[in-house]
């Protein structure tokens, strides 16, 4: 199995100060997420200039895409994305959309876990075809200072064993990354932990427990 | 009760396109929504021009908002959307967050129903205040040929009976209002069946029938 990755997130508000955090980051992270935030802001835009500045990057869409899949599968693929965010709560059929694109360019789908999802909803996930997910804490419980709940990590082990690889997210600490242990953990992200000034002492110690617990 | 109004759904891929249909269609509907594939693609430039060019439409930005809430919505209303749309599938923290952001604006939340949603979680958006839902058969569901059910019927006369007030999309034809007879509706949202060049016939056919139904 290979090593989870480091992955960050973009959510700034526009492309100039996106570009310069990516440009900090690029020495020590994995994966570069376009996020929610940054593509609406700007549009495919950004993905297409983030794909022309880190062209050996892996470089992900966060759509959360809930319906148009194949449009707006299409349109993130196109402008150089090599994975795209697919919403939970979407129709199958809005994921079988955008799974079957993804397939045209190569390309993966990651299912966006929010909403009263079932591990029934997972399989059918799986049937498709589809290999990752993405798991983050409550927002509840990260804003109440509550750590990574003994549910959380029972319904990422029950992914994990439908064969889904996890990304996580939600105040990910190096810390915390022994408590995912056995977890086909696909990529850690962070946004302001890897952003900041520490951000390269973050990844080092993200990587240190990644190689002690999966290594 | 106002009667409900007539929204186009922009959903090109480019905004010079978006921006010919929409000047085609103003006169004759009340609503223009910059929709999610719109928005992705251009960014909240494609919502600053709406506004622009359409200064006296109530103008939605369909951002289907699942996560970071507060930044998104504070985005799409300072580009002058009227409207924007969060997912029943967001957590009810992001969902409150949008709606401080909105009520600052003089702005409304339109919960996109999407997901496994409950009753339970609809009386939870009506309790922060929530006056509006989207209720639609997806995209995908459509293609798919799956058409509007008692079940679907039902579920909308038990928000409505709520106090949402619903827009109703997805393949809406003149034909069909009649089904929705007694429902809280506040908009009937089409996109092709408005920018083709039958446009301006249907819109009047559908407001024909919502004034028979409705008026």
């Amino acid at each position: 199995m290979t090593l989870p990755m480091i992955q960050i997130a973009l959510d700034q508000t526009d492309l100039t100060s996106a570009i310069e955090v990516a440009r900090r980051v690029e020495s020590f992270v994995d994966v570069i997420e376009v996020g929610t935030i940054l593509a609406f802001a700007e549009g495919m835009n950004a993905v297409q200039t983030l794909r022309h500045n880190h062209p050996e990057h892996i470089l992900v869409c966060d759509m959360k895409t809930t319906d148009g899949g194949a449009i707006l599968a299409r349109m993130a693929f196109e402008a150089g994305a090599d994975w795209i965010t697919v919403s939970a709560a979407a129709h199958i059929a809005t994921i079988g959309a955008c799974k079957k694109v993804a397939d045209e360019f190569n390309g993966e789908i990651q299912i966006e876990i929010y909403g009263n999802w079932t591990m029934d909803d997972a399989k059918s996930w799986v049937d498709l075809g589809i290999t990752q997910a993405i798991y983050h804490r409550s927002r509840d419980a990260e804003l109440a200072g509550v750590g990574w709940t003994p549910a959380d990590l029972d319904k990422m082990r029950q992914l994990s064993d439908l064969g889904l690889e996890l990304s996580i997210t939600g105040g990910i600490v190096p810390e915390d990354l022994y408590l995912f242990e056995g977890i086909k953990a696909k990529t850690f992200i962070a946004g302001r932990a890897l952003a900041g000034e520490k951000g390269r002492e973050t990844a080092e110690a993200l990587k240190g427990q990644i190689e002690r617990f999966w290594g």
